[in-house]
């Protein structure tokens, strides 16, 4: 079977044609119509075996979370999934594993009326890349440098849920109290929803990759400023609690990563307006700190103490 | 150092700064603005160490290619190069690696006022993906789809030549009279002019990537036709058949895969149109064939005796 009849086989899905995908795969490359007046918002990301994910990690799951990342990236600049190229190196043609990872891929993009739009395969060690392509209207686009002193630090969804999956998992500990939070890690919910109705409102935004204080720490540093995170008002579930005790799941929501939520500052007088669209954010956001001129990160316990921070997020090297 | 400063240190080029980029490297995705009355055109390719170059290939070599063989999928399209991004999977940092490798693929990119707007790296076995964007006006793009009966076949440059350059390199006999042979293999110069020019002449256009035959196999297959190749007007370089003899050359030309010179097709009634536009092509462009209607691909030699190919081109898995 040649890269051609590969691709077209596994992900040539009958349900994907927006009217904007003037030829989709099977070219040397995509056509596509932008909408006038849009701004194309555009990411890449890779997911490497052993390194992103366990070897042994269901290839559904591998799918999902290739485009998952991906759109977590398009929700954290307020953008609406439009079309994604995947480059992807397989070791082997292993059908079941591609059968499987097209259909956890295809499922979420279906979601999103995202298109997948080009694609290549090669031989090697597996890794999946993804280059994911969406709209914001002009200039209403987040990104990570509009923070300033004053500004509440909100998280969505809940924090740390993620590593303690993975750890429930490693630890071959996935008995039916865990499956939710093995969940969190193998099927991220990009907030992709949140992430829109954000425009207008939020003045900087990013999203947990690398762990909560390492990616506001990306957002301190874009936007000049600094912040006080207090700690205790972390959102953290009661089984991530329950399975890594209360200290390591604090550890887990600051610095482990793969959460996948997307961590905003707001200004105050925008507040009004934010407590109106919350309903429109489809998840929960929790604030979580402020804003400080001083351009230092810290990080305090309700009762005002200084909390000092196991680690500061995922190292890629 | 950690995967942002990598990229901000080796790819963020003072030179590149493109109107249409509204906010480049360095969030979580960039933000673009596509001219008025253009179509986006977009495509993946990925390098694997020792799949897609030796694995001894110089760094520089290295960035060159995994931008060239996506420029290639450009020009095919008849397409204005714009922007890229770049998934970098490396085992290790190594720093005069990288640096050569981001001088080479900055290097072409300077060329064709690409501008390199989003990257990712990540750790894992060597692997360069690149999504490149450019924009035809709307409806020109170039495809694989439109060659009828009668259409004359060309293809640009010399065939062949980037298969002797390897086989002169993995031989060890890098000397100076195979100079130019080895650098039509590790630089290969995308058609991005010839591609521009044949909008609204060619009735269907590809890059050459796989080997001659079988790329052009993928034109009649989308445009439901069938071809005669007459082997003995393949452009062949005289060092190519100097290094590797007349009957192994043709082989090189048919099937060797890696030229990246366009194969594209003219109906007889624009020929007069072609004609007037070489001088536009920026390079020679050779007609070697005809589509014929019956879908079968023919090779013959000139005395019109029928020639069997050695292969069929590449295979990917």
């Amino acid at each position: 079977m040649n890269e051609f009849e590969l691709i077209g086989h596994y992900f040539t899905s009958p349900l994907a044609s927006r009217a904007d995908v003037v030829l989709g795969i099977g070219d040397d490359a995509a056509i596509l119509r932008m909408p006038d007046g849009q701004d194309l918002v555009a990411s890449v990301d890779s997911l490497v075996a052993g390194v992103h994910f366990p070897p042994d990690l269901a290839a559904a799951a591998v799918g999902h979370r290739a485009l998952a990342v991906n759109l977590s990236d398009l929700a954290a600049m307020g953008a609406v999934p439009a079309w994604a190229l995947l480059a992807l190196t397989l070791p082997v043609v292993d059908e079941k594993w591609l059968d499987d990872f097209a259909n956890g891929f295809l499922t979420l993009a279906r979601r999103f009326e995202l298109e997948l739009v080009g694609g290549n395969t090669s031989r090697g060690p597996l890794n999946i890349t993804v280059a994911v392509h969406g709209f914001v209207p002009r200039g209403t686009a987040l990104t990570r440098a509009g923070a300033a002193a004053g500004d509440r630090i909100y998280a969505t969804g809940e924090l740390g849920s993620a590593a303690a999956g993975l750890a429930a998992r490693v630890g071959g500990r996935t008995q039916a109290m865990h499956r939710r939070l093995v969940g969190c890690f193998t099927h991220p919910q990009p907030r992709v929803a949140c992430g829109q109705a954000l425009r207008g409102i939020a003045s900087a935004a990013i999203d947990v990759s690398d762990g909560f204080l390492a990616d506001l720490g990306h957002i301190l540093e874009s936007s000049g400023v600094g912040a006080v995170v207090n700690v205790d008002a972390l959102p953290i579930s009661a089984e991530a609690t329950a399975f890594l005790g209360r200290e390591r799941a604090r550890d887990a929501a600051l610095s482990g990563g793969d959460d996948y939520e997307l961590c905003f500052t707001v200004p105050v007088e925008r507040m009004g307006l934010f407590e109106a669209r919350r309903p429109r954010l489809d998840c929960q956001a929790t604030c979580v700190g402020e804003i400080t001129r001083e351009r230092v990160l810290h990080c305090r316990r309700e009762d005002g103490t200084v909390w000092r921070p196991d680690s500061t997020g995922y190292k890629h090297f």
